[in-house]
């Protein structure tokens, strides 16, 4: 939190898992081929990260559980990040680590950058390999694609790429990026002006989504998946803890509608834990909330009720 | 903040302003009478703090600006308390005082309590007479009456004094105070016995304010008063600040048509300074709030629409 408006570092290890670890369909290689390959890796994601979260959800959408495995840290941790404090003996049972901190050393010693999820790590070695979060989704989309279940939906369709990625890219930088930028601001105008980015890309999400059913149309796409993990953190933890507050995420009718119309849809709502997703937030952010209480509210129940949509 | 409920320390100077000084109509006398006189006393209150909130709007409802003038300090202060910030010179113009403090020191040198708005001042002496807020309101309405303006309210109707003290004690203890010990508590179980206490006396209230309009029946009384200045503050900061975050207050409807309905009565909206409320709160409470930003939310000017009451 030293600088005043709030930056996030976007520099990760940006290796990727590819179908023969041949060159990828997409994207630029600045680090090393993995490749594809049943059994080999794991997955480490929490429940709590709204990055993790997408990564979780694309996994089960693409139905990539039998050959990818998941292993979960604990909502809360230390400035030594992640744990697998909910696991037996407080291990991943697969790794048998119980800091994130060791599959990113056995990589890259004394690695100096946050340890974060998602992150992929080979299971025989116990060695990340990757925690370049939106070429991970990406790469389960369409390196994987021989591994999907027979009924996968095609969550990146070709001709509305361009579009896609247009709208992915305002929805990182001014929704799930913005709700940070908001809430780790140094300073009033930082904050204020983080506010307003926000709000604005709220009301033309809202505006959008008044005639289109999922972002891109009639289909989820994985530009669902990267918004879901956002709003359904709003209320729970943006509003309040990050200051957030214009108004709830179900005071925006179309938004509300939408965000619950894929929460009741299978591979989203079962992936939220909102006490988990409270706990992270209240409790490691000790510098935005110094006693650690975490609110009670609000009413989650709220989630199950019919959409309306579709 | 030591203990970890919070208590509100309720030992006030307990000196009574009364006609010709003599024993009041109601309440025991455990300090000195002064008498009613026009233009002797200077009432003290921040537009910011609840309980100054109410004086100020029974002041106006009675009809007593003319008789008893108002000094105000703004709305952050440090820890030595209130200060005129806000007066021209950063002085009270009538009192010549910076800080309310000088005021209780010249009264009782060294006072070793809270230094808190509503107080009653002595303007040719500079010294404080009371700072016993229930009482001060309550006198205002039965020992000032006959300088009360001839459409006065009675905010006090007889028949419904037992009836009004105990819905008032009840508001008292689970609402204007019960959010404090929602906000101030020292850790998670305290705060979930007080967040409980206070959404169950908000369902009282959600369901007593259905049939009526407002809490005793047809007309305003004191106990409308006290209720109003802590809903007033709901939204705008008891929701966030202090976790009450069950649901906002524009989530409850009878209770958030009644809030309305007073707000849009004269004497009471006009009183109300949301920009102060939210900077006394989340600037002076830095062990809540260390960074100091002041949410920019919610949207307020829903206050003015339409409360469908009445």
């Amino acid at each position: 939190m030293g600088t005043k408006p709030f930056e996030r570092d976007m520099n990760y290890v940006p290796d990727r898992i590819t179908k023969d670890a041949r060159t990828p369909e997409h994207g630029e290689v600045a680090g090393e081929l993995w490749p594809v390959e049943p059994g080999r890796y794991r997955l480490i994601a929490a429940a709590a990260c709204p990055w993790a979260n997408r990564a979780i959800i694309i996994r089960k959408l693409l139905g990539l559980e039998d050959v990818i495995s998941l292993g979960m840290p604990g909502p809360t941790h230390d400035e030594r990040s992640w744990t697998f404090d909910l696991d037996p003996g407080g291990k991943d049972p697969v790794l048998g680590i119980e800091r994130l901190q060791e599959a990113y050393f056995a990589r890259i010693p004394d690695y100096p950058r946050g340890i974060t999820v998602p992150a992929m790590v080979e299971e025989s070695t116990g060695k990340l390999v990757t925690n370049d979060f939106p070429w991970i989704t990406h790469d389960f989309s369409f390196e994987w694609r021989e591994f999907h279940k027979p009924d996968a939906p095609d969550l990146w369709p070709d001709h509305l790429r361009e579009e896609m990625e247009e709208v992915m890219h305002r929805v990182f930088t001014e929704v799930n990026n913005g709700v940070y930028r908001c809430g780790f601001a140094g300073d009033q105008s930082s904050y204020e002006e983080a506010y307003d980015r926000l709000f604005a890309a709220l009301d033309w999400l809202e505006e959008r989504l008044t005639d289109r059913r999922y972002l891109m149309g009639d289909a989820i796409t994985e530009a669902d998946v990267r918004l879901f993990t956002t709003l359904a953190r709003f209320d729970a933890v943006y509003h309040g803890h990050f200051k957030c507050n214009r108004n709830k995420l179900t005071e925006m009718p179309a938004l509300w509608g939408y965000a619950r119309d894929l929460y009741q849809t299978p591979g989203f709502g079962e992936t939220i834990d909102f006490d988990q997703i409270k706990a992270h937030y209240y409790v490691v952010h000790d510098f935005i909330n110094p006693t650690g209480v975490v609110p009670k509210g609000p009413d989650l129940s709220v989630w199950d009720e019919p959409h309306g949509r579709g």
